[in-house]
């Protein structure tokens, strides 16, 4: 599993910086083989462009950390001490001018842990380029996003089945997360939204515990297990007991954008491409007026990476990327529909990793 | 549910600052009473010493930012249009010198965001002053707490129930998970930890698919729910089919630890005193080398906050705060034994919330 830092240290040189600094997250992970957790210490591997590695580690994380082939300097701290002497520490033996870190993952108080120790020190967000080098999938990635998705697709047939009117919302989310992890989840990908009715138009609302599912409901479930490390983001909405002809309506234009999407998927289109072709479905239909977001973003051992499927984002898409495809109409007070595919860009066209059915289902009834 | 903005205000008037800048995390669901998905996406509570508070909003959650009793500027900001502009016109709205965050929650990205907006705002590190606007509970938080508790509870004595000789850590941990989502937990407080053997030396360590527990195992549980936004930690460790001698003896020590720091629990001692207690019996005893942890960490909305229970942490605990009070020892190779309970201090003493019982316990026999 652990990978080489090779490709960190050309990355270093290629931004011109001294070296990389990786905290607890999906590229540190990656890096090592193996998660490890934070909370309120500080944590930082320092990958440089030339020379050996070193890292800052709580003590109570050398059990863990002995598991990892780890040939550099390590400064470690007790809780009673401190973290700003290993910092000093770190900053004597291994001088830099440049630093570059992953913006949406370090915190505020280890960067300025960082800068207490080097006030010169000039701190940079990489986050792009640094979680950049996970965009393009091998095929043991896709081995284990395959096993996130199937599982997670198990888990929503089983509580599919046994949806009842007059079910909440928390309900329903609490034994898709058991079947999640029935079904072999390691964990969850991100907090599941499960909701229902007017719910339903929030694009990121959270499940009641006093709202009852009704005949007539859109009932949407965005959720994924994470396996292996990677990550599932599958969205499917469903009616309860009836749909209305709106219902049925909002939802074909929300089918066609996403099968629009993905026939316009294939290794060197740009992620406006796509957006362009998904966006502009649901622009020309009734209900352009609810349209909330765009259509995706990269998926692998972060459930929200690069590369981000929008207008604007020129970005030209490889083979073994993996986005998600996920439209959806909102319409605020009433109801929305969200279906969201995980996609694989090979050169021909893409592949489909999510094989739930997408055909308009009526639960409940 | 919805907190008053009053003491957000007096905490930036008396830290000297134009504002407080809150990012989803436990004090922004307390602030606004309710929790927040943020991702890739600034997301930012400005609360300022005087005048109307503003937010920089992601729009697709608009949504359900909608629930919340908000009165003050909002600038959303759209994907495809970059989140810069929302923090310029923040800016311009509400000119700032000084500006405190919470270090450990605020990710770099958002630091650097609000630096490019305003090139000479001051950002300070004012976690510990934020966060410990949570330390002393209300009613209301310790009874959500006991729910937690109560019911990480039931999750483990299930579990127990149905260990046996032969499982993986990884099989325990699943059906841990799948336990505490059946009695009624919201969330996960945390990644549990379920380690046996030589893994349990590892204060942090990782459930392993590939290790069976075996007869004469320790095998410890360190995990806990979330419900109504607080959490349950709880470390209980048992052993398998047998004990040896030293298992007992290590065992004895750290619950003697364990109960000397109840014991010398109360309203107005120091972090420092509890610490020297606990630590000082582990110290005593005849496995003094192991000793990897302080005592233990304040308990609440998060898993880890203030109070540090510590040597040279002088903070004088008040009625109202909830600790952990977690000794262990560690035997690199063979294994490690920890109890934790969650501790309310009181005027007199200190009320276990924790019941789950701590005599030495032999499962799978």
């Amino acid at each position: 599993m652990t990978a080489s830092f090779a490709e960190y240290r050309e990355l270093a040189k290629s931004l011109g910086v001294d070296a990389l600094a990786l905290v607890p997250g999906p590229n540190f992970t990656r890096a090592l083989g193996q998660g490890f957790m934070s909370h309120e210490r500080p944590f930082v591997l320092v990958i440089p462009a030339q020379g050996a590695p070193a890292a800052i580690v709580p003590n109570l994380e050398l059990g863990s950390w002995g598991l990892v082939d780890f040939d550099g300097a390590v400064f470690d701290w007790r809780d009673q001490h401190g973290y700003q002497a290993a910092f000093a520490a770190l900053a004597s033996h291994m001088p830099m001018t440049r630093l570059a870190v992953e913006g949406q993952v370090m915190r505020v108080f280890v960067h300025h842990a960082l800068k207490q120790a080097s006030p010169e020190l000039e701190i940079i967000d990489a986050e792009k380029q640094i979680s950049g080098l996970r965009m393009i999938k091998s095929e043991a990635d896709i081995a284990a996003m395959q096993k996130a998705i199937a599982l997670s697709e198990r888990a929503l047939h089983r509580v599919l089945a046994t949806v009842e009117i007059g079910q909440s919302e928390k309900e329903i989310e609490s034994r898709l997360i058991q079947a999640l992890f029935a079904e072999g989840a390691d964990d969850l990908a991100f907090s599941p939204i499960v909701v229902a009715g007017d719910n339903s138009a929030r694009v990121h609302g959270h499940a009641r515990a006093d709202y009852f599912i009704q005949s007539g409901d859109a009932l949407l479930f965005d959720f994924g297990a994470r396996k292996d490390g990677f990550c599932a983001d599958i969205t499917r909405t469903v009616f309860v007991g009836e749909v209305s002809d709106e219902g049925r309506a909002v939802y074909e234009t929300v089918l066609a954008a996403n099968m629009a999407g993905l026939a316009a998927t294939r290794a060197g289109v740009s992620a406006h491409q796509i957006d362009d072709v998904v966006t502009g479905v649901l622009e020309t239909s009734a209900f352009a007026a609810h349209i909330e977001t765009k259509t995706g973003h990269g998926l692998g051992r972060d459930v929200h990476e690069a590369p981000y499927i929008m207008r604007g984002n020129p970005q030209l898409l490889p083979a073994g990327t993996v986005y998600t495809n996920e439209p959806g109409l909102y319409l605020s007070g009433k109801f929305g529909v969200r279906i969201e595919d995980d996609v694989l860009i090979t050169e021909e066209g893409c592949q489909v990793l999510t094989q739930f059915p997408k055909e308009l289902t009526i639960v409940g009834a």
